[in-house]
């Protein structure tokens, strides 16, 4: 914890920012391992370029933080009369530049704007992004025993019977067989069958999935608060020659993304490298979504695998690689993958069976 | 949802609001009946005085939209290398005074700002407050379909076995019951054991429950998108006079806060009848939480019954009344049930036995 404090830091320095103001989202647990509860009672964190991390919370969650505190953290209480957001001002003092987390709810900002009126706010994620984007031995292993999880979880599914099932059913599945193989906890679970599979972000619902559907399911969970994420695409019986078509072409994106990652190439040019094969299939208006995300203690972070992103890649980064085809009304396939950059180029984390998986 | 929109547009031009964005959480539902993603893709929807409601979505996750959307929903998804806040800025156009849904990410926020230089961003909770603080009957139906099947999830656990079990292995049990009892959906559960119980917001972890503890068990699901939460106290064998004193105390303070609920009181005034019941009895320095927040579509919403809110209840309000005393490194006992405001006073929606509940 240490040394990602005095990481953070140095990137405060280089950016010009006095001081930095954690809420929710994970920026905070990456600094001080502990989690705000992401509720309207304002915890804030207040990093200066030196001395002890300051953290403002509610009274009630004090008891949370005492655990977990680390050597260097000065723990203020709030009371339920206390304006928190004063307290922070108070700390703050006087400030000219101050980067603030991402995800802190916009009431609060809006309420340090007229405390700080002198204080100019810049978003805190280029900083934190630069050190959080690097994973050390012990996230990566985190993030594998999370990805392998999921993994025998996939495998499990290919040996289910899929159909008279719910969506919202088999997703509720899904999750217990997470926490069956190991995971603390279920990060989300995406069934979407038939002409649902057509929507990537789709929400399981009471759709119950029938002989010839195809089913997209992408799934995760956490191992020491890193994410897994994973999709496999499944079919009902045997699949008509236009779905193992597209299966393929998905395939085959998937895997010259994956060969495309090198250490010093940009992140856009494994968005291209997948989206050449499908472009190049006659599939490209149906791949409506970058390649990839990073991952790691939040599902969606950076490096953002997606045209117009020159951040060149490097060892310890972590994303996905998920191309995918929808096509409206319908069904969808995509297949994705977690991959850490090595010197040697991309090792997978998720390595099980890519292929067509035929299910009852 | 028609009816909605035009409250909304009378409490924007009660306040001076030209333009209401609204992104995360539950503002945007209960307006459209789309919940947002709360990811770092932007969803937006834009309310002007009049006309459609646009809705600036990720191309991805439209598909989500279409199912749901009302007939007043302008859609406006946006590709990958698009970007969200320059099409938001686009519909919003020259307006004065911007009301910005509270949970929206601040570096939205800070984006909008640099995009809408001239406009005056203001937090939309309070316009958004006064139409949702008061509950129709079809959200007071869900409310009490929520809390009953809360219910029986207590009466469920007070013929438990909590010895030997984990804190967290009861909560994924309780989760589980509320499953089984009729909910959608887990709100979250708080399971804390013998000296856990002494912090209010404990997180469930891997303490073993054993003979002599005090466990306080606080939960939720959900009906429809609307929350139940209650609290009830247990103790594992029979409870020394101390635990049974201040369980006594704050049975008492519970019923004094709910007999304290009638048209034109203020919130604080039933955190008050509450509070001198546990100040009398001496123990005033260990209830460190106000006495309750409001419930709906959200688990802490308006009205929050806390000293300092002068806000008059009314009939249609809904919140918890849940005193509590804890003694840090002893113990801790809380009680909770929601309560309707109706022109008689307060109507109970969490109906289950309130009196020290003794398990193995």
């Amino acid at each position: 914890m240490e040394g990602r404090l005095s990481r953070v830091r140095a990137a405060m320095a280089e950016s010009n920012v006095d001081q930095l103001l954690l809420s929710i989202g994970s920026d905070l647990p990456y600094l001080t391992g502990y989690r705000a509860m992401p509720l309207e009672r304002l915890t804030m964190a207040v990093v200066g370029a030196s001395g002890p991390v300051t953290l403002v919370v509610p009274r009630l969650e004090a008891p949370r933080v005492d655990a977990r505190e680390p050597g260097f953290l000065d723990v203020v209480p709030w009371d339920e009369t206390d304006d928190p957001v004063a307290l922070v001002a108070d700390v703050v003092g006087t400030a000219g530049r101050v980067a603030l987390g991402d995800e802190t709810w916009s009431t609060f900002l809006l309420q340090l704007q007229d405390s700080l009126a002198e204080a100019q706010f810049v978003a805190a994620s280029p900083l934190m992004a630069q050190v959080r984007i690097i994973k050390d031995d012990g996230e990566l292993t985190a993030l594998r025993l999370s990805a392998h999880a999921a993994d025998r979880v996939a495998d499990r599914l290919a040996a289910t019977v899929f159909s008279n099932r719910s969506e919202r059913d088999l997703a509720a599945m899904v999750g217990a067989m997470l926490l069956e193989e190991g995971c603390d906890a279920v990060s989300f679970v995406i069934v979407a069958s038939g002409p649902n599979s057509a929507s990537p972000h789709h929400e399981p619902g009471e759709r119950v999935i029938q002989g010839g559907d195809a089913v997209i399911v992408d799934f995760g969970g956490s191992v020491r608060g890193y994410h897994s994420d994973t999709t496999r695409t499944f079919h009902v019986g045997e699949p008509p020659a236009r779905f193992t078509r597209m299966h393929d072409v998905v395939e085959e994106a998937q895997r010259a993304g994956v060969a495309a990652v090198e250490t010093g190439v940009t992140a856009q040019s494994v968005d291209r490298a997948a989206r050449s094969v499908i472009n190049e299939a006659g599939f490209g208006d149906y791949f409506i979504h970058r390649t990839g995300h990073g991952i790691g203690l939040d599902v969606h972070e950076t490096p953002y695998i997606v045209e117009g992103n020159d951040l060149q890649l490097a060892p310890g980064m972590t994303f996905s690689v998920e191309p995918g085809i929808y096509v409206p009304g319908e069904f969808g396939v995509r297949i994705e993958d977690i991959v850490a950059v090595v010197d040697e180029g991309a090792d997978r984390l998720n390595i099980s069976d890519r292929s067509v998986r035929i299910v009852g």
